[in-house]
């Protein structure tokens, strides 16, 4: 499978309170068109991740509404929802409807619109994406990702110290960010001194509530040149129980490991290939558990060897969150899956500036919604498709 | 483009005070699974269109949460949204996912459950679909549907009676489904005696709030063999602005004229070709406008052609609801998609029972969302694919 990157955008993320789900879209489309030189009219379907349009907006036909935006008449348009992992549910829908020769060049977007909100209407809507049991019986996202981190300290002895520095290595990657939402550096004391969320996490290993959108144009089209070719070459998804309680572990996410040994598999790739990752953190303990789970950390060593630098920009080998992850580029929930592969797509053309990962070739996005409940897995390739 | 579709289910539509989401959604899926001889680990993957879980429910991660209940680990799942269209929607991604050779067999689920909620509730829910501008001036869909009603009487000299023929058709087909949520035959004047609830609609020329899950298993395996095979030889998608205020005309449907012009051109047929189709009529005026734009009569002359018989089972040419449409049948928005196939399904394989439309070859399904901000059109034809 080849699907070529032609043009790719995201807006700043953060507390966007001065600009509309509507504008935010309009610039992440009209800026990834623009870098794929494509006009509107060349758009054969719109695909658009988002989650909460329906509960905190009451807006229901989104994907209408932004092909509205993007102005192109007629244009079939597609509003994929997982939870956290839309963005990239959404570009796997987009890649099947290309490789299945029902459209040539889509375009995906992100979107998600979270601060106008309040604090008890965005944790009751967040809380849309877990179980009925665990939300009956009190619990929240970071609730649920403390018995999670709870587990692996336990299981793996290791210490809130060394979890805190997941949350450090990705501050310092947002610090060469300018899109992210927070740009400075952190240290592990910063981590430790911050406010209690949900025993062992505190206020600074848990990503923030953004606002954002984030755009890709890909095509199969070979007529259409890139001057930095990038091409997906692995699209795989996967999924597991909503609730913690039904699975055999809570220190592995069943849907990142299968839908990772397929996207292996696929391109016969193997972890240590990769060199550069966009990983889900929406907490730092996801971060521990996806190196291990994406085959990048042994067992146990994920949290590990992040503390020893082992995925940080310019010393580490498997660079992890270069964007700066959840945690520092922000999380507008619909959009983090596409921000993935714009950033992703950036360092393999040498194109992301300061925290450019040295001499990276192939690198994956890893998307999940829910604790775990699904995930989205993608591997991107430096160099042309198709040719 | 030739799907086959291997199994169909669909529960009784209505108001469904004793079952919840997930047992709609268990008896669709197991009995569709029955029918098609599978074992759920022989699903590659699953599609869900729903509109309203999100506003009503409260659930952001209904596919995943529905592919617990279908009892295949970590299968990759996909919740598709586009208002009332997310049934047609799902279906379509879910055939690009096959067509693309990601997957090979794969269950698309229509569900709904909405008489849970206060009518407040789900007028506000049900206006998630339309524009913001029309919100803002007070029209919900009944408003939208009545200004299209009136531009249409007023545009062709259509009578109120005429229209009202649309949804006594519609009532007498449903006499004869056991499925339907109306099942008693009603006159033009039980139309014309009912409540106003947008001049110039009337309550009997507007289809229900109700409850319901379908089901259908569709594959490109040729190893799977059907004693009744179906296939679906297109599947297209079309959008337009969300709101009438920014179109041409208010008496026909633009992304019905050219999903449903792609899907002609797609497979060679005409309209005179189609023997049977499942029609999105939401109000009566939308099916007089929809046997117009899909060809199937002269503009302005829809109304008259079903006042006429002409669409009407027994004595029409081309069958429209022979299920009794969204009108007597029910419309649980995010399954109506999926139980326009399985009724056409029937109708290909001669299993209609008393409402069996007579040599029924090529059906056609006609899915709306919002006041016709996106369509989705599928043709089936009778006869095995493939080979």
């Amino acid at each position: 499978m080849k699907i070529n990157i032609l043009g790719t955008a995201t807006t700043k993320f953060g507390e966007l309170w001065d600009v509309s789900p509507r504008e935010m879209a309009r610039e992440a489309m009209s800026n990834a068109l623009r870098e794929s030189g494509l006009k509107p009219s060349q758009i054969d379907a719109l695909f658009v991740g988002n989650m909460l349009s329906g509960i905190l907006g009451n807006q229901a036909n989104l994907a209408s509404l932004i092909a509205e935006e993007l102005g192109n008449p007629q244009i079939p348009a597609f509003r994929i929802e997982g939870a956290c992992a839309s963005g990239g549910l959404a570009l796997h829908n987009a890649i099947n409807s290309i490789n299945a020769g029902q459209y040539k060049t889509v375009l995906v977007l992100g979107l998600e619109k979270m601060t106008d909100h309040s604090q008890e209407e965005i944790t009751s809507a967040l809380s849309a994406a877990g179980s009925d049991e665990e939300r009956m019986s009190g619990l929240t996202f970071p609730g649920i990702y403390a018995l999670m981190a709870q587990a692996y300290m336990q299981q793996y002895n290791v210490d809130e110290e060394t979890l805190a520095a997941v949350s450090v290595k990705n501050h310092y990657h947002g610090s060469f960010n300018p899109k992210a939402q927070f740009q400075s550096p952190i240290t592990v004391g910063d981590v430790m001194r911050s406010p209690k969320v949900a025993d062992p996490l505190k206020l600074l290993d848990c990503s923030p509530v953004s606002d954002g959108a984030s755009a890709v144009v890909i095509s199969n089209d070979v007529s259409i040149k890139s001057k930095k070719p990038v091409t997906i070459i692995a699209s795989e998804v996967a999924t597991d129980t909503l609730g913690l309680y039904n699975r055999k572990s809570f220190t592995s996410l069943m849907s990142v490991v299968t839908a990772s040994e397929k996207a292996y598999q696929a391109t016969g790739l193997k972890p240590a290939d990769i060199d550069v990752a966009e990983i889900h953190d929406c907490f730092s303990i996801s971060e521990a558990i996806a190196v291990e789970d994406l085959g990048f950390a042994k067992r146990g060593e994920g949290a590990k060897d992040i503390s020893e630098g082992k995925m940080t920009l310019f010393k580490g080998k498997t660079i992890c969150n270069p964007s700066g992850g959840l945690k520092a580029c922000g999380h507008p929930v619909g959009a983090t899956g596409i921000k993935q592969i714009v950033e992703i797509t950036e360092q393999l053309r040498g194109t992301a500036g300061k925290r450019q990962a040295v001499d990276a070739k192939i690198g994956l996005t890893h998307n999940v919604g829910g604790s775990g409940a699904v995930a989205a897995i993608h591997i991107l390739k430096a160099g042309g498709g198709n040719s």
